[in-house]
């Protein structure tokens, strides 16, 4: 017998995938430089967080359990024993929807599962069967839907972002575009609050707009709310799913950001009607159920206790519980702005945009913000970044890069400017 | 606008695929007869458990970052942050490994996942490249599997299992088949311990032979083992993978029987060598994370981290830690047999096998056992079974049915089989 040797080439695509190789890069630049200031990280502040609240939620949540009239078996049997396969969290979610985004659904159009990227890869597989079938992306696009879709097989074709945001008339040309080249748009994925990666955020009229043109096209809209929260002030900024008057918008919903990312809880929302060639009719996330079944059984009822003791000690708002946050994720995003404008903003051909909330801002470098660029900057310079190319489908991005203020003090975020700064003047000067 | 209504026809192939309707429907008729006793239910028996565990786990593996030189940060960091997508138990898993089942692997060959279902999915997707790849199930076979070929697209073929468990030379002959077709076997799925649903085991011979022919036919070979600790007696029986000296097996270890579902953590030994384009050397593991992070990222660290403190405080060993239940495991399936003797034996046609362990009996019946004699069994003499049918990819196993004793005590198994036995003679009787 010989040893087993596999050809990566006999794998699967996603396993090959561009854009893991280059979040792989981005994560192995970052090992082997741990004393250069992440402005590439996404991740939420970890400040907030203390251990001990992990048991406190889940004794929150088994009280919670004990005072709803379980007894001290059925509290074992929902916290250890196989759960359905939506989860267990729907009564608590569907009141903070209402709380926090005026969102009124029945509580069998939520399922719960392992984080918002598990939801992404279960809406794409139940609804994509046709090889037509298309995905829109607002683009530049965040990997996890791609990825998600890549692992599918779903095809994905970018509708590029405007600098306000996406725009409802790129939506419909790109729709009639992939319509004409035979093939059928079914969803249209996005990011309508503080984008990642590029901060972008739709006003109400463009909200509107997007429903009216998806109507239009007949798309599903699959809207990715990760970030919603974190406004850079309070201006109310409807959700789609609040406006969606006619059951098109499938929502994605994330506690990662609002809660803490290690419970990989999130839901989805799909209350559009299935309809059985027997004339049944369920709810698409009723019948997603068998994905997910598929894919994980359940999400660990351990982790939505954790989350819904979160949600019970908040009196399910999330707004209201995250007032610290939210305060620091603004004080942080004025703090990157302000840096960008302290160190590159007098001299430099720099640019860069300026998000209404969020994690993240897009600059504009006279230079290519490659891989190359990104290890020089990480050796050289002590700072990372990630290249704004890592998210287009084609070849965008290529002087642009992303800059997260998330998981930084304002001290750091300074500093990190500031070193970002000098490469920009050093391999500028170098262009000249 | 128009209310969005969704053609159940134009979701994807998994969505209603007809095992997980069979499944729904047995859940359904549970739900309606809830004073049945349930010879269908394959879960583990609750009596083990207790609630107050869960945080004491925790506090263990808290404990054990601590000692092992984390700071406060870094507990924190482990336990509520995004995590690495293969997880953080690989030490302890390998020593489990090591301790229990005499396998030695490196800890990059181990992916932590999200449930020994995710583990199947994210093998499946990451070997299955090309259409003309197949994958030879043990037949009948577990639901699991079939359903994430389903959801991912894969072709799967059966070998029959013969009365002694899977015959090698079957494998050959079917692979040989497959072959001749034009494609490509490429894994076999088996539960070469105590097989769900047939109970079947394979003895030593079978398994060193059945390594001999998956190499003679090129095939890796994907080893399920959830039930491996609890056999009948202590008769020492190798996992494949501890047979394998070439690295052909691909290993899926679950938590859910040897410590509790609800944590929803698995993982999978991939330690082949993956060989790149360039030459590079990775083991198939870490090939895999790419996947594992486009479906859920990683697992909770969370859930985590109170297997981990289950594997602490049993100094890695589960088959020790796992004594009392397994003397439970091997009562109720002494229970069950003499249930059958007692009640089907002396008269009836109705046939059954011997396992050697686990938690499944099979029963040959002298009719058919559909849907419809269920609904009889459950509504009028108060039983519930599962269809051997359900477990057939074609239509085999009709007058058969899966029997569980997993979830009941003695007492209770004894009367649901006497129960099973009066709906065996009031239909027999109708029969002749």
């Amino acid at each position: 017998m010989t040893t087993v040797e596999l050809s990566r080439d006999s794998l699967h695509a996603s396993v090959t995938d561009p854009v893991a190789s280059s979040m792989n890069f981005l994560n192995e630049v970052a090992n082997r430089y741990p004393d250069a200031i992440s402005l590439a990280a996404g991740r939420p502040y970890e400040g907030f967080y203390r251990t001990a609240d992990i048991t406190r939620y889940l004794d929150i949540y088994t009280r919670h359990l004990e005072d709803s009239g379980h007894g001290e078996e059925q509290v074992r049997r929902s916290l250890m024993q196989y759960g359905p396969s939506n989860g267990q969290l729907q009564p608590l979610v569907s009141r903070l929807l209402r709380t926090d985004e005026d969102i009124d659904v029945p509580d069998q159009a939520i399922a719960i599962t392992a984080g918002c990227q598990e939801a992404m890869a279960i809406v794409l597989r139940g609804l994509f069967a046709d090889p037509a079938d298309v995905l829109l992306v607002s683009e530049p696009c965040y990997v996890g839907v791609t990825g998600a879709a890549r692992l599918i097989g779903v095809p994905v074709v970018g509708v590029p972002e405007a600098a306000g945001g996406l725009d409802p008339a790129d939506v419909t040309r790109v729709a009639r575009a992939v319509r004409a080249s035979g093939r059928n748009p079914r969803v249209l994925y996005l990011v309508p609050d503080f984008a990642n990666p590029s901060g972008a955020c739709l006003d109400v009229h463009q909200r509107r707009e997007l429903l009216r043109v998806a109507a239009e096209e007949d798309l599903l809209v699959l809207e990715d709310n990760a970030y919603g929260l974190f406004g850079a002030d309070d201006r109310p900024r409807p959700r789609l799913k609040s406006l969606d008057t006619d059951q098109r918008v499938i929502y994605l919903g994330s506690f990662a950001k609002s809660c803490f990312p290690g419970a990989r809880v999130g839901f989805l929302i799909a209350d559009q009607t299935v309809v059985g060639a027997d004339g049944t009719r369920r709810l698409l996330a009723e019948e997603l159920a068998t994905v997910k079944s598929m894919l994980s059984l359940n999400t660990s009822p351990i982790a939505q206790g954790v989350i819904g003791g979160l949600l019970i000690e908040s009196d399910c708002s999330l707004r209201r519980a995250n007032t610290s946050k939210i305060e620091f994720y603004r004080r942080n995003l004025r703090a990157l702005k302000d840096a960008l404008e302290r160190h590159l903003g007098t001299w430099s051909d720099a640019r860069w945009n300026a998000p209404a909330g969020g994690f993240f801002m897009v600059v504009d470098i006279p230079m290519t913000a490659d891989e190359k660029l990104l290890e020089i900057s990480a050796s050289e310079y002590g700072v990372l970044w990630t290249p704004m190319s890592f998210f287009y489908l084609g070849d965008g991005g290529r002087n642009s890069i992303r800059l997260s203020c998330s998981a930084l003090s304002a001290e750091e975020i300074d500093e990190g400017v500031r070193r970002l700064a000098e490469l920009v003047r050093d391999h500028r000067a170098s262009l000249l």
